[in-house]
């Protein structure tokens, strides 16, 4: 490779790097926009939410023709082909979450419409927990920094363990008053969303990991003996 | 590439299709004897589903190995490049579809413990036409088939309604009788697995099209003037 055309190949993978980032904070933007507009009674903001899907969908098949072009064009080594391979998984699972956004944005729009069932209080913390672990898994892809990803790890019980909580406190209240079943059950959709949206951000952590450390914590128990060390 | 090399690398190609099929017959499989504990009443079948979820782990693992593999020492060109990328990807959505079913092993665990709600009807079909849907998906994978890939489209509307009339009528069992609350929402949530097993394979099948014509249907309202042809 010359000087010209390694500088060239720097500045593409910077460029993957600030695609990827930039899609993680939109896709962050609107899990907050989309908790503001159930808990400002906003449909509006909602709207603007779902509206928005499109340029995560425009950013994510920017980020996968980029990915095929270095790989094309610039035969990357083994460790840059292996952070190009993950950012290829990486934006699928933002787009995922993009979608997921949408989902809250237009279960916030369908409560709006009743009088509130509750105070909203497990919700927003899910909410920030998983959006920060979003935040981080994607820092830790661009810095390709496994200990960080850890952590990230480390975050996703204590969602779960809120989403857990939450479900039955809504149990409760829909064997109670049967009037209360329809808001009870589209606020368990958004608290099972937002598990589904730490889970992806768990994933991403996984994936960097893997990238970093060629170990495998997707699933430590699958490798013993199954498959080769690349 | 010498002619030697060129058939090793055909070889290896082959065996990242046929790895493809055998984790996606796999997954089919685990989703078919998590609908038959289900409807039999057969916990023990549902624990073998979720103790299966390890040979899917390690399946995956193998084929993303593959794949580097095949990118870093083969540097394959536009059209295998492509397929490749896509394979990448797909195995990712094949490991969550297997995580689902191991989802409803584990309800249908839950659901045996009580006296049954009612009898299935709508879900034994849903997961008869989500399962063929992922089939179908990695059938067109492999052929590079954009045709059998859009048939798999069409069918994604038909499982949606599914999903939404039995959610209705599962509304309707829980409004009337508290004491249906907790079986409802367990079967509730098999329903929603079964649809995100077929948006996976529309996923796939979206994927696949985007593979074979450079065009994407993932996103098309994304597309205008925002991502460069690769």
């Amino acid at each position: 490779m010359t000087q010209h055309t390694s500088r060239h190949y720097e500045q593409e993978l910077q460029a993957l790097k600030e695609k990827i980032l930039l899609l993680g904070g939109k896709v962050e933007e609107m899990i907050a926009s989309a908790m503001k507009s159930l808990l400002n009674r906003d449909p509006d903001l909602a709207r603007r939410v779902i509206a928005s899907d499109r340029e995560v969908d425009a950013a994510e098949l920017d980020s996968d023709h980029l990915c095929l072009s270095l790989l094309a064009l610039r035969q990357p080594a083994a460790s840059d082909l292996r952070f190009i391979a993950t950012a290829l998984k990486i934006v699928t699972d933002l787009e995922r979450i993009g979608d997921l956004a949408v989902n809250i944005a237009e279960r916030s729009i369908e409560l709006n419409e009743e009088p509130p069932l509750k105070p909203y209080i497990d919700i927003p913390r899910m909410a920030t927990a998983a959006s920060s672990m979003v935040g981080r898994a994607l820092d830790a892809f661009v810095r390709r920094d496994p200990v960080l990803a850890r952590e990230v790890l480390g975050s996703d019980s204590a969602v779960d363990q809120l989403n857990v909580q939450l479900f039955r406190e809504l149990l409760t209240y829909m064997i109670e008053e049967p009037r209360n079943v329809t808001r009870a059950l589209r606020i368990t959709f958004i608290a099972k969303y937002l598990e589904r949206i730490a889970d992806h951000a768990t994933n991403i952590a996984q994936m960097v990991i893997f990238m970093c450390e060629g170990r495998d914590v997707r699933h430590p128990a699958a490798q013993e003996g199954e498959a080769e060390e690349f």
